[in-house]
């Protein structure tokens, strides 16, 4: 680790799509960007120079599974979440908030923070925003999110004009705290598919000057026409000189949609849960490797890819080690998935800084089912 | 891949302790020796540079299990075991003799083979001693195992002996059949712990010439002295210029034992099975990763330990891991203790070649727990 600040590049744009680099004390990551998620300090089924090899330059754990399991007193023994996971790269944390919509049976909200009831063993816990940029800090993480409350899709209009004032009360005293050296401080605007909600979010988000924007509370059920027009509608209201981030987002027709609406980043559990459940990305779709007709098909699961699991992995393999529930099925298949959407990446970027609006056009066309 | 016929070299011995080298077509193991076990063709966890990197040279699959699930149609489209699982060092398959056993309930033995239930699917199979040669020339494995009948250690002594004969009559079809290029073909000594009965069917067994002599029906439950007690009256009547394999055991004690002994090669899921279910070896015993004294243990699993996992991991995270059922804990763990068993065979090792019978007393002092 160096000392370095956190700083983002505007390299190039094609249409509203950006091409960037940040910059990070663990190392700069060429933008746009996918995370791979390691919730709990580690990437499923994934030793960290695999997943160096599948072209991550970034990963995203969540600090408040972390502070609940294995604790920050146990990071800390380790100087950090980096040295605890051997993981040398950028990390980016989510806060929780994304938790205080999918737990909401197990915590309640105030105006100044949360009581949570820890999903794994009933314990309960404060969280406050202070002490979430403190948890952030203590993990030693290079982008830390701030604390917000992202109401559930279905929620009452005042609910969700109360969280988004919260989240806007939050974000103030999370970008006031103390940060790690070179630490990167990301705001999130709410505001569900509700484009005056998002606009003024954003302003008073913006106005609070974070290192760079999320857009929260997307891909939640809201369908990708929705996205996609929330997306395209708020991205050009950011400010151009920061990045961009996507949360949970997503399938990679949201990613390109989202790319070519003028978001940077993005972070999903699709690659490596997909994988899990036996579905696989190639350049001709998706695939469920359980399906019969992959017994005795010898090629890679991908032809066109270069991961280490097509490289020396048939399908017939794959198929085989999966049914008879072999864990190494779950090495090889996420290796594969986080590959693909590494290339896919890749491809976006090269497009964007070649201004080649046809190859965007054709990128989207190819992920447009 | 090379047409290298089978052969062994021995090297050196210390007391009963041997220390030697064998050829196979796809390169040589130097004894003794641990073979990890891959039963479905994927040691759990593994892929095979990881396994490489614990000091594997041999693993063991079942060719049973392998006949049955992909099937030999499977295999044969990648033209054998070793491309399907990409390992590229030598391979020895058990024949599914001591299945006979385990999954007595499904089968039926005549005198000229068995009919199977398939425990996956329920499907029937008809298992012959020469099929079984057939199923391991089409994998492609360096070293396949006779066909036998392993009675249960509570059989009686009438079953026993027509068991015994039985695998006399089945070893004798098993040699006669096609091999591979270079294949060996290693035969299986029962007798359970009757040392007549071990001595009669060793020399039953050698009489047919095969490449290498295995004892079978051992560490079935009669216990540590009696299975020292068998081995080391049995081991110095066996041929000294051929491979002497101790099928199914064992732990770190049972090896050091054995190799004193006088037997070359072993094979046990207990490395890979323990390190799952969150039991490491250590230079100081066993420990168990879930409790909670290591909560907050930063030092590595195994101080001494020269494993990928060790040098960068703690006790710590791998207990996080394995609380929060991540499966990249089985990867480390299994990392770990299969290079504890390739230290321990290397040590053993060097302790004969050096004739330095303090070390290997050492050795089993270390281990006597």
């Amino acid at each position: 680790m160096t000392d370095t600040a956190f700083s983002f590049e505007l390299l190039a744009t094609c249409g509203q799509a950006r091409a960037g680099r940040m910059h990070t004390p663990h190392g700069s990551v060429d933008t746009p960007a996918f995370m791979t998620v390691g919730t709990y300090g580690a990437v499923r089924g994934m030793p960290p120079e695999a997943l160096r090899a599948t072209g991550a330059s970034i990963i995203l754990a969540n600090s408040m599974h972390l502070y609940l399991r294995p604790g920050l007193e146990v990071v800390d023994l380790h100087g950090g979440l980096h040295a605890m996971m051997g993981w040398d790269g950028p990390i980016l944390t989510d806060s929780g908030g994304f938790q205080l919509m999918s737990l909401s049976t197990l915590l309640c909200v105030d105006e100044d923070g949360v009581d949570l009831r820890a999903p794994a063993d009933g314990s309960r816990h404060r969280l406050t925003p202070a002490q979430v940029m403190e948890t952030q800090r203590r993990l030693g993480v290079d982008i830390a999110m701030v604390l917000d409350h992202c109401p559930a899709a279905d929620a009452s209009d005042s609910f969700k004009r109360d969280a988004m004032e919260r989240s806007t009360r939050w974000a103030r005293i999370c970008l006031d705290q103390p940060r790690g050296p070179g630490q990167a401080v990301f705001g999130i605007v709410q505001g569900g598919v509700d484009l005056d909600l998002r606009r003024q979010h954003l302003a008073a988000i913006a106005e609070l000057e974070p290192d760079g924007l999320a857009l929260g509370g997307l891909a939640v059920g809201e369908g990708p026409e929705e996205m996609d027009r929330v997306v395209s509608q708020t991205a050009p209201q950011m400010p151009s000189r920061k990045p961009r981030y996507l949360m949970g987002v997503g399938f990679p027709r949201d990613i390109v949609a989202s790319v070519r609406g003028g978001m940077d980043l993005f972070d999903c559990v699709i690659p490596t849960r997909h994988a899990r459940n036996g579905q696989l990305f190639t350049a001709k779709g998706r695939i469920n490797i359980a399906n019969a007709r992959f017994r005795t098909d010898s090629s890679p699961p991908d032809p066109g890819c270069d991961c280490t699991t097509c490289q020396r992995f048939s399908r017939a393999y794959l198929r085989h080690l999966y049914s008879t529930k072999e864990i190494l099925y779950s090495t090889l298949a996420t290796t594969h998935n986080l590959r693909f959407y590494q290339r896919l990446m890749r491809d976006l970027r090269e497009a964007i800084l070649g201004a080649d609006t046809s190859r965007l056009e054709e990128l989207a066309e190819r992920f447009s089912a």
